[in-house]
């Protein structure tokens, strides 16, 4: 594989040219955790915050960044999926179940995200993520979830795409 | 909405800076368009490419930017997503119908894709992608699609997750 030109550095992101194809790259991470969530009620925990990209609130996942906190360079997946679970939405899983590791952009991005299952939900606090987020928690009922966030999209509302994703787990088992 | 600030201008992708916020965007498209096709044996299509930011071939879902062709500025996303389904796997659908857009990736860029279900499908060549693109097209049983997903990540093939959400819609009708 040849070298990769570095376009420029970001604080957060770089952009590189590998073989004449550009791409965007996460900075100063190990890696990317989502977590698929279900209540004891069926129902799936989903979370809402402004994303700056988009100009909007979007409806995704609960997720995070993996290594990107001074002092937690070395905490596992698992660990950094339920830290993260925890944040957002105040639950804390038994136990995480891997279930994928994927793409989210391949032709745009080397960014890969792993999906956990969490088990065993206890909540432990409110959520809302950490000092500098500002996450609004839904727990939606696991078979009103597509007709939720349709009508969520036609108030303004962005989906990420892996909410769907979430659904084809949560629906498995 | 503050003005963003340009960080680079690359040829296929910019850096953005917006309220401190760092995210990729893509150039010279007005759209992503990805295809939810399922045969009438109930077999999922999906192509597999080479994706040089990741450095392995990637299985993913027929997709492709709408807009990005000279003297092709004004196609209709379902006229796009039935353009590309035909160029990388040979099937046109008689009809699409829309099933969702959202964010592939909220944190570090603005891309929102499409997502049809194409119905009807006929088949019309042998697929692959255009002169520039070298798609191998794989047709899987619809059951049988996430165990041999786990097959391909074991062989050490990247899996993007909108295959997980286009199973999810396969799977509703």
């Amino acid at each position: 594989m040849s070298l990769d030109q570095i376009i420029v550095e970001g604080k957060h992101l770089r952009l590189l040219k590998r073989d004449g194809w550009e791409f965007a790259q996460r900075k100063n991470i190990r890696g990317i955790v989502g977590i698929v969530a279900v209540t004891d009620e069926r129902k799936l925990v989903l979370v809402e915050q402004m994303r700056i990209a988009i100009g909007r609130t979007v409806i995704e996942i609960p997720a995070g960044l993996v290594g990107d906190t001074p002092g937690m360079e070395h905490e596992d997946m698992a660990g950094a999926a339920n830290r993260e679970l925890e944040e957002e939405t105040g639950y804390r899983a038994t136990r995480m179940e891997f279930l994928a590791s994927g793409a989210s952009s391949a032709g745009m991005t080397d960014e890969m995200i792993t999906i956990f299952r969490a088990r065993g939900l206890v909540r432990r606090g409110p959520g809302g993520g950490d000092q500098t987020e500002n996450i609004q928690v839904h727990e939606v009922a696991l078979d009103h979830v597509p007709q939720w966030l349709m009508q969520r999209m036609i108030q303004g509302v962005v989906v990420d795409l892996k909410v769907y994703s979430a659904l084809f787990f949560a629906l498995q088992a």
